[in-house]
């Protein structure tokens, strides 16, 4: 468990998990298990499952648009589901539904928030005031910019250079938490002399690491649409962790489509019909190059990666 | 029940209800009731609840982003919807979602599907053969174009003038049914010496009054923005009484919050600043006449409705 | 130009044609050339372009969100362009926008209304009557149903065969009007002796081969998620029409972008997991078959097509 | 024209507003006008508009489905556009669409991306360097939390408890832009003896009253919602003043749906069905107290305060 919830909101998810009440609609033992508990991601952050309805079978069941529980036979769900994936018919994936807590830096939550189609309620600091609770980068993620890709990471940053920056964040951060309550000065220690600022205001000091949290609800089709980008190599390590953990509830909510989406979407590739050609050459034993490709050298590139040659 | 169930489909039906499991999610038990039931429309459709998730409480729970379920008091729950619903805020609303199964005639699917913010699956007749189903008004329906508005129904046909249409309909009903078939050519009856035509072809015969099927899945705001415009009295008939079946089972899903859309969306009205201008005037006793209220005279004789004047 | 187009119709295009004015905006000459005017489509559709705002170079400049026109240089701007398109970095797309107004059978009207992400605007037949307007497939796009792809066509019918569809779709086609205008009963020959029935009834005998028409409204983005579904060959022959007429467009419209979309993802595949470690092990000069691939038998027959094996 | 911009900004937007091409689209003199010209905003921000298609006749033309301009006198067109307006036939607006380039606060944007039906390109402080700009309020914006509402302003903070405010705002800020420079280690000043922070992490110290920018498209319906949830009075002064800029742009764009918007949705009201009987009984001349009303305290003085009394 994260040390980030306190006492009485693990009280609370513990009292929620020891209800139980009978259900027509489709259960899912294996989320079952898990539903409502805090998995913990970064220092301080989780995503908590709050509620699901439909599984594997209710997206046969709405490709078939039936009146029970679509086919009978495992096997031939899988063999549908795979389909369904590999054709990109992805409305009946659409029939599956899940609703996340989720507890992030702000800096993670502009990113996550560019998805448009997914709902989300989030804790609003206009209304409250936000704990002292604030992203620090784990040693291992300390790194300098990449030299060869603009918008990734390069080498850690080791010794005394480590440990300028986590201290340089680690002070601004805790700088910032006091300027903010200062401006507050509500509650203990107040100074009753002189008036608060408004906490819609006071909130603009505290910086992007600083821990938001929303309830966030996204069908299976946009949630593997979300992960396929945010789980990526190429997305940020802070927000690929989040995407890493939900791929987990997903194999545990609908394991067919997740292996599915593993090996269409994630282990995948997209070939451009330039790359396609390459690929039939080099097939036929033809000996290709680049220049020969009429593929850029970038194109080029990455499409030798793909290959692994 | 609908006659339009076959034997086979009611069955299952009867089966997927007959199964229980514990779940740890909020349940409702008013709709457990009526799970997976087909809940008759018109003459041959019907809408069915297939899954939900969230209930009243769920709607605090996300306007308050808690781990747990929100406030205490139901009395507190109640002024909390009811805020959200008067001041708009919408997103708490978003985080129940509903499944449905509705059959429904084309020309009111086309009417339904306007709505986006819902993920559909309908009942494919490229691939499958279409049911001889298709809506024919009742007697009481049966009404002329209304001579105020163009899109509205007047005086009821009555006599021999309704004995004609309705005999019309049914005729080419028929006959479209019939030309469909001997387009098709396939199963019981088929001519093995021709071939028939493709389904997705033979189909483009049948007219709108063609019932279809679909899953249809959507949150609660929305679905209280198509109740609001498809239950409203300017909606064509054929569709208010899929949204008023519909207004039912969310009245036993979401009852607080069910109450708070009557009260706020549909027996509430609109007024515009100018409108309310008048209002006021009224109210201070002034005689106010449409040359000077500053509204058009459509804008007043619509004013006055509402006011009961 | 289609004869659907009334000498009102084709006066009122020519008139907004012969207008112009200066505008600040990007242009771009190669659309505005066919700007406002039909591309016929199937036997009575079209495709005219409304308006339009964005180009290839205002792509470049929402991915750099700059203050002027984004890169210098054409090369430069395909480069980033086709970049991209190849890594799904689908926003700067969207900031181009088309209007078109398309006159469309009703049941491809429906296959296009699944795509969400547009704005529509459809002529009302609640309040108009439809002009007797409607389908019928040419020659050679009468075809049986297919013997392998249960959506799909497979043999062209012949002789009699052809002979008697043709005439059963018209003559069914032809009495729908026929009892539609009676039912009406509206205008020059209707009888004064009996009520008409309303519009929004009427209407529901004509069958889906009727003519509708809308406007629609989208952003590159999405037109292309829509162009690779319906322009793929999997799509009824109906809407791919359309979506070649529109292809053409876009090429006017936006090359670059447009030369991308065909590179990428319509001569462009999809490949699993693995399926890439088949071709890897295929171009290590390894002889692999279903049975050692880890393929199901469809997805191995699948990869091998796309591969030209 | 606001200082944030540079002389090469300055000098991009001068070029681009220098050059003009005849089109065949309908053109807004009005807005051409300001056409990608800095609207200021708050200290540092503005909002551009940077492209635009359809009118007020667009409006008209699309709910008309026409092939030219729609209705020919202006009357007409403005009581369709206010019919439309105020009987929520949305989609005609859906057919004018804008694109603004916006610089603002981070917590403004948060807010801002909340309204999921617009296009968005923001800057990428993954890739780039941010600037040194942050917002500071102005003095008359600098107030105390309200006593009476948990998410507003109250008395504005007056003297020392102003400055000391304001100075720490300040000094926090400067803080954390040294921090980040410090930790990029980029550019002019920076120390080659050790390796700077990625980007993308270095960026987490700054804090949400920093400026951000981007492209932002939307349509004129969905952009009226944005409007009359953030040019409410509810809303945070800080994102009200950027709804208030856009609705200046709005008002040269569509004047007349313009107009209809700020009668019917910014100064009209929503009555629901139980204040809707106080008012009618009211005008009957009854003297109704809150107890007799059957509303709740909160509600009736909401409804008497829409009311003036």
């Amino acid at each position: 468990m994260p040390s980030s919830l306190s006492a009485e909101q693990q009280a609370e998810i513990e009292a929620a998990r020891a209800q139980q009440a009978p259900t027509r609609r489709p259960t899912v033992a294996a989320l079952e298990e898990i539903l409502f508990q805090a998995l913990p991601v970064l220092d301080h952050g989780f995503v908590r499952v709050v509620d699901y309805f439909g599984d594997d079978a209710a997206i046969v069941q709405a490709a078939r648009v039936s009146y029970g529980k679509g086919t009978k036979k495992i096997s031939d769900d899988r063999n549908l589901i795979r389909y369904l994936m590999r054709h990109r018919h992805s409305t009946p994936f659409e029939m599956c539904e899940i609703k996340l807590h989720v507890k992030l830096p702000i800096f993670v939550a502009r990113q996550w928030i560019r998805h448009r189609t997914a709902n989300v309620n989030e804790y609003s600091a206009r209304y409250s005031i936000l704990d002292r609770e604030f992203y620090v980068p784990a040693p291992d993620q300390l790194a300098a910019q990449s030299t060869t890709n603009r918008q990734g990471r390069g080498d850690l940053l080791e010794g005394s250079a480590a440990e300028r920056a986590l201290n340089a964040i680690e002070k601004l951060s805790a700088d910032a938490y006091a300027v903010y309550s200062d401006l507050l000065n509500e509650g203990e220690g107040a100074d009753p002399s002189r008036p608060g600022l408004a906490r819609e205001l006071a909130r603009m000091v505290l910086p992007t690491n600083w821990y938001t949290q929303w309830y966030w609800k996204i069908d299976l089709n946009n949630l593997f649409h979300f992960l396929s980008l945010r789980a990526d190599s190429h997305a940020q390590y802070e927000i690929r962790v989040y995407a890493d953990a939900i791929r987990d509830v997903v194999k545990r909510w609908c394991p067919i489509a997740h292996e599915a989406f593993e090996d269409y979407r994630m282990t995948g590739t997209a070939v451009s019909g330039p790359g396609l050609a390459v690929i039939k050459r080099l097939l036929a034993g033809e000996n290709v190059t680049q220049e020969q490709s009429g593929l850029s050298k970038r194109e080029w590139a990455e499409l030798m990666e793909t290959l692994g040659r």
